[in-house]
């Protein structure tokens, strides 16, 4: 009943249901649906079940298995494995699979030459229409995708691309080079892939082109990937952004091991600690300001914590602007100015809620009796709150702002300065900001 | 030289050019360049632009330019301009047009109808490959693409596709009938279009057929506007994350007004004030204890931050996990499992840290004298600041993690309880246990 229901299933459907399987199921379900199956199957699984799982056939099937799979799955499939595993697995090859294979496993995992597939339609710039066609046919099967069909001449370099459409709606004699488009946008195969799916996005390109410095075609990049691509380049910022570090690993949450987390999450977590130590020993120096005027104790969490989030906000702009490429070189000052001002209009904001606060509600609540106050009036304690908290609020806002920018000037990825980092230092600079204004306004 | 240069562009990089030109300048290159350029560059303007960019033009070359463009970019200019112009526009268009545009505009924009294309390959079922090539012909000027071509009955029912490639490889009288397919995914019009995107994504499809109840295909989402969808909803889900309301707009960061910023972001921004003065009413209730033993001031911001930074990590991958479908209804209890033991680990590995701290580094700093301890050993305080960071680190990794489940099972968007509203709570939590542990553990 299992391998019936998953013979109707996509291998993205198998791959889940394969992963949530024991054992016992996991080999009945691999043995019972057989290789060509689980020649799609596999490259869906997570890293860490490829070898597992290709450990469950025989030598003849894994030939067969990796004779299925196209040559870019198969390069992942093989970076995935144990260094003694590649080795058996690249010997079950045929002498030109293996020598592909090894040449895409040779770029990174997230470059463009490490995201293509060098099975795709190329005809000579020389052929016509019927020639083309039956080159074409000859290597369909082989083939991922023929909506472009790339033309290129004796050196192998990138001429210009046809459509299977005017293939299939010209006359037979009719020759490529009439029928030939430009193709305006290519990559470099050591380029990283966060590049390539821009522009693939930006351009709406079904498949994008992978090239040398010499322009010659060394493969495409397909829209299915360039989707993939996007997904794990967002779930990188997001998680960079949260203080996660390393790389977004191709497998999925739960299937990540526990000690995979904790050594991505604690180097953040423990360093922001110590930088939190600071906002600490800052706030030591202000017990007498505290012991003289305890009422200031009501409103030193939300300052901080108000600069943190207003930061935060601008950063997680900022970053997805850049990300997205928003933000060009020489547009920093309008992002500068823009947030600044974003950040005064809503320290403003802020700040007459919390003086309306004062005046109005504080006087209201029983707890807070004039030992609180020592003396202060609402309207003196409202102001002072509400200064500081437009002092903050600009300043964290701008910071929010700066660093990712300062970041990407420096060549560091601007995620990683996201909101954990801006809310610690604006911890720090907001104790000071609101402490030191209550005194000089307060005259303590 | 403007022009020159930008014949030259995508219309993608026409529309980032125009976006930053004064109004002379775009009134001269939308002169120069004229519709059918225009009418490609339109659709990929800022929400904001598109009315104003189209009455730079004669109505007859409004006229053009609306019936150059696909209906689903017409459809989304359309409702993107005032009220008055739309009806106008409308009368514009051939009657034909007019009522696919009207039919479009019916669907909500972040539906799967609102993105879908009906200008898409179909034949008939009953007939063969000659007369299917011949209808395409017909019609494939106003196609967006062919890869896909759909098989339909008599009542418009999807029965299946074919690849063009098929139809171009096999003999004329060969039967639609005898080489499509099945095909396993649709969509409904009134899905989300993330549901749409995902599934694109996730079955790497060129082309997601869009159906109604009764599965008559009603048109295509095409995997360019997957590829936006994924940019989108991921932009959405990074701005929610870090407390900012309201849709992604279409515009791009630079070009969104200042005061549609400040509304997005002030409501967030408020409400967390409010929540954290209940932090600050915590703290006004140990003022006793921080009076008689102030060390304790030193550990309390980071005791409260690191609650926040581990409930955050927490936060983010759940929430990313949802958004790419990896955590189904019932594999709850194994994240929560999971989270709540990364949070202990995370807080030994940090309660040690600081346990370590207190009686290695801080009796070597001068700055804390005998007066800031009342009698309190290092050994003791590192004991009770472990404890609680301990206590604080799993309570606020597994609420981290809970919370975006809860919000996702009463039906809100897990996006939104994510980091600032979880360290608006770690922070009240936080301060109850840090200064109830010090207290009970130190005997205060
Ligand atoms: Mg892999
Ligand atoms: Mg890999
Ligand atoms: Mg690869
Ligand atoms: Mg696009
Ligand atoms: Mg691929
Ligand atoms: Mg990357
Ligand atoms: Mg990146
Ligand atoms: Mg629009
Ligand atoms: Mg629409
Ligand atoms: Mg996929
Ligand atoms: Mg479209
Ligand atoms: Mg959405
Ligand atoms: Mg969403």
């Amino acid at each position: 009943a299992l391998s019936e229901v998953a013979e109707k299933l996509h291998p993205a459907d198998i791959a889940l249901l394969y992963e949530d399987l024991n054992e016992e199921e996991r080999e009945f379900l691999s043995s019972s649906l057989g290789t060509k199956t689980f020649s799609d199957v596999i490259p869906e699984l997570p890293d860490t079940l490829i070898e597992e799982t290709l450990e469950r056939f025989t030598t003849a099937e894994q030939s067969d298995i990796l004779d299925r799979t196209s040559d870019d799955d198969r390069a992942d499939m093989l970076q995935d494995v144990s260094d003694e595993a590649r080795q058996r697995y690249l010997s079950l090859l045929e002498p030109d699979d293996e020598e592909v294979t090894r040449s895409l496993m040779r770029y990174g995992e997230e470059t463009a030459g490490g995201r293509m597939t060098t099975q795709i339609g190329r005809v000579h710039i020389d052929m016509n229409v019927k020639q083309a066609i039956e080159e074409l046919r000859s290597i369909q099967e082989d083939t991922k995708t023929l909506s472009r069909i790339f033309v290129v001449n004796d050196q192998g370099t990138l001429m210009g691309k046809v459509r299977l459409r005017d293939l299939a709606f010209n006359k037979w004699d009719t020759m490529i080079t009439d029928i030939m488009e430009e193709e305006a946008h290519t990559v470099l195969a050591t380029a990283d892939q966060e590049e390539a799916s821009q522009m693939m996005s930006k351009y709406d390109m079904l498949l994008l082109p992978v090239v040398n410095e010499q322009n010659h075609l060394l493969g495409v990049i397909t829209f299915d990937d360039a989707m993939e691509i996007l997904e794990e380049e967002s779930t990188e910022d997001i998680e960079k952004m949260s203080g996660i570090s390393g790389e977004q690993s191709e497998e999925s949450y739960l299937n990540t091991a526990t000690m995979l987390q904790f050594k991505r999450r604690s180097p953040w977590l423990i360093s922001l600690a110590m930088l939190a130590l600071v906002s600490g020993y800052v706030l030591t120096n202000f017990e007498a300001l505290l012991q003289a005027l305890p009422i200031l104790f009501l409103f030193q969490p939300m300052v901080v914590a108000a600069g943190g989030n207003t930061g935060g906000q601008a950063a997680t702009m900022v970053v997805r602007a850049i990300s997205l490429g928003e933000i060009g070189k020489n547009s920093k000052r309008a992002v500068l100015a823009k947030e600044t001002m974003l950040g005064l209009l809503l320290g403003l904001a802020l700040g007459l809620t919390m003086y309306a606060f004062c005046i109005i509600i504080l006087p209201m609540l029983p707890m807070f009796g004039p030992s609180e106050f020592n003396g202060i009036g609402y309207h003196e304690l409202g102001f002072a709150v509400a200064i500081a908290i437009i002092v903050q609020l600009t300043t964290a806002t701008t910071a929010g702002a700066l660093l990712p920018i300062a970041a990407r000037a420096i060549k560091l990825d601007p995620a990683i300065v996201a909101s954990p980092c801006i809310a610690a230092l604006v911890d720090i600079s907001g104790m000071l900001i609101y402490f030191s204004t209550a005194k000089a306004l307060l005259g303590l």
